[in-house]
This record gives structure tokens, C-alpha cells and sequence, in this order.
């Protein structure tokens, strides 16, 4: 498999991370989203939604969004509920995630890092973001994990960019029940950073 | 199963749309999302993040998040790919379409209906949006659903919002395929309008 991907991008070190969680081994393609290395031609025909992560099998075939592939991924592995129920609240954490914390958490890491031009949009992502943070301690004080008695795919895609909120100018220390989680995150024998290159 | 819900919200018609398919009957429970009435303590209770639509079972625990739903009540139906890849790419079609359709070509129906002091944001909202629409029609050109040989989930979610798209400022008939596509999706034997009240 080939992962064409973005070192700093959250939405591709999910993959990485249940990658490296699985021991799947793969090809790692990286792609320079800031000099527009995911709007080419050849980039689009894989992807029209022209992003990354994306994923290629080996025989060609693409698939793209991030909570997609791990979904894809994890299919038959303990990362994935097998009770319906419980596979259906993983989902619901992970949509939530693509439309209430990414579109809030990441772009604030964003526009901090990269876009300056725009920070007049941080107080309003960052309130966002606080809410969503919120829910996450909510639910976090009363279980372990998003679903069940272990991470899964829920916690993997949450993870990414919550770890990482400080960049967007969050305090995770308001928030003593993802601050806990986050550490049990990182207890995973086969956990790796954001930071590390694949090998 | 109850099923809370605010008639004119697409993501809500995308569960009714799919029950239908199913011959699942239901207990319909209306909110008045404009009323504050998915804001109440006893409401986000139910549901933290405070959306319709959410699915409560007979046992009483609740599902949220609209594409999570469908994933749930498709699973073992024609509606959710069994092959893994198919369904995988039922899966990448569903978070596109809460992370780059929804929040363009819903929100701008929402603004011109309900949000006429937001109307500034209106000519983004449709640049975004437009670019959703072309990127479906270059799909449906060459395909006739998004995955596979039948309607699934996927298409469900897009229609939800694709098909009263023209309410939030959008022309259809600038992408013939999604207009084509659209005419498909009302001839299922079970079609419902989102207009139709659940009986």
C-alpha cells in the first residue's frame, strides 16, 4: 500500500498511528500540500477532493478521507467495535469529529502555523473549539475511551488533532478528562508521534 | 425506535428517506431545532452536541449524527456495500459529504431561509458549494451512483441536501449528471418527499 500524506497533517497521522498500531507495513508518499502538490492533474485524478491522506492498494485502487481509511483499516481488527451498536457510536464520534472539532481545532493549528492572513478567524474557531473539547470531557469523565474498554478507530481520530490543540492555542489542561485520555493514548505499546517519519 | 427530527433538515430526511426504503416503522418525535428545543438540558442529554437527528432504540440509547444512523440501520441491507472496499468508498463519499457539501450547500439553504443577517457570507458559501456539485457531476458522468450498481447510503446522504440545493441559491441544471442522478433517486418504488410528514 501507498499512503500519500502530509507530515504535520492530523488527518494523516490517524492513519499512521492505526498503521503503526496494526504493524502494516507501506509506502509513504509525501505530498506538499503547501506548494500545491494535491491540486495537480495527476494528484486530482486519484482524489478530486484534492487532500490528504489517501490511500492506495496495490492495485491501484484510492480511497480517500481520513475517517474512511481507518474505518477501512480496521475492518476485523479489535480497533473496530464488532456489536453493531458499538461500531455505530464509534461513527458517530468520528463524523462528529470531521464537523464539529476538525473544522474548529485543526484550522485554528492552521491558521496559527500557516495562514496569518486569516487570524482574525481564531476567536471564533477557537470557541468552537473549546465547545467541542468540552463535549470530549464531558463524555471522557464518565468513560475511559469514546466507546467500549479500549481505543478504537473513535479514539484514534479524536486523538490527532486534540493532542496537538495547543498549536491552535487551546489549554487542554481546562479539560482534565481529555488531558487524562490523551496520556492513556500514548501508553499504546506501538504508539508513535506525529512528528516521526515513517521508516 | 423514536426518531427525533425537524422536517425541513436534510440530514433528518436522509434517516426518513432510508426507514422508507426499509419498511421500518417508527415513532416520529418533532423539534423545533428554530425554538431552541434541541438546547434543552433534558435534550443534550441525549445528545451533547445538540443536533437533530438522533435515533433513540427501543432500550433507550440514542445514535446521533446523520450519516452514523444510516450506517446503523443499512448494516446486512442492499443500501451498505458488503464488499469491503465498495463499502469503504460508500464510507469516503459520506464524510465528504458532511465535510465539504454539507457545511456549503446546506448552510446556504439555511442562511436564505432562516439566517437572512448572515446573508454576507452567502457568495462564499456558493463558490464552496458549487465546487461540491462539480466534483459529483464529474462522478455521476461516469458512473451512475456513487458506488456500485444500485442507490446506497451514500447517495442517500447526498441527496439530502444536493436535491433542495436550488433553495440555497444553486442551479442544478449546470450539472446535468447531478440533475440526472437526482430524477434516479425518485424512482425508488419507496421515494419520499422531505416535505412528507411520517405517518
Amino acid at each position: 500500500m501507498k499512503l500519500y500524506d502530509f507530515l504535520p497533517s492530523g488527518n494523516s497521522y490517524k492513519v499512521r498511528l492505526l498503521l503503526s498500531y496494526l504493524g502494516i507495513g507501506y509506502t509513504h508518499v509525501p505530498i506538499d500540500i503547501m506548494s500545491g502538490e494535491t491540486q495537480t492533474p495527476e494528484y486530482l485524478t486519484m482524489n478530486p477532493a484534492g487532500q490528504i491522506p489517501l490511500l492506495q492498494l496495490n492495485d491501484g485502487r484510492t480511497l480517500a478521507e481520513s475517517n474512511a481509511i481507518l474505518m477501512f483499516l480496521s475492518e476485523d481488527t479489535p480497533y473496530l467495535p464488532v456489536n453493531a451498536f458499538d461500531r455505530a457510536k464509534a461513527v458517530q464520534w468520528m463524523f462528529w469529529e470531521q464537523y464539529r472539532h476538525e473544522p474548529a481545532i485543526a484550522v485554528a493549528r492552521y491558521v496559527s502555523h500557516y495562514a496569518p492572513e486569516r487570524k482574525d478567524e481564531l476567536p471564533k474557531l477557537q470557541e468552537k473549539g473549546r465547545a467541542a473539547l468540552a463535549v470530549m470531557d464531558a463524555h471522557l469523565a464518565k468513560s475511559p475511551w469514546c466507546v467500549g474498554a479500549g481505543p478504537t478507530v473513535a479514539d484514534i481520530a479524536l486523538y490527532a488533532y486534540t493532542h496537538v490543540a495547543d498549536e491552535g492555542g487551546f489549554n487542554l489542561s481546562d479539560y482534565p478528562h481529555v488531558e487524562a485520555w490523551c496520556a492513556r493514548m500514548t501508553e499504546h505499546p506501538k504508539h508513535i508521534l506525529i512528528t516521526d517519519e515513517p521508516t
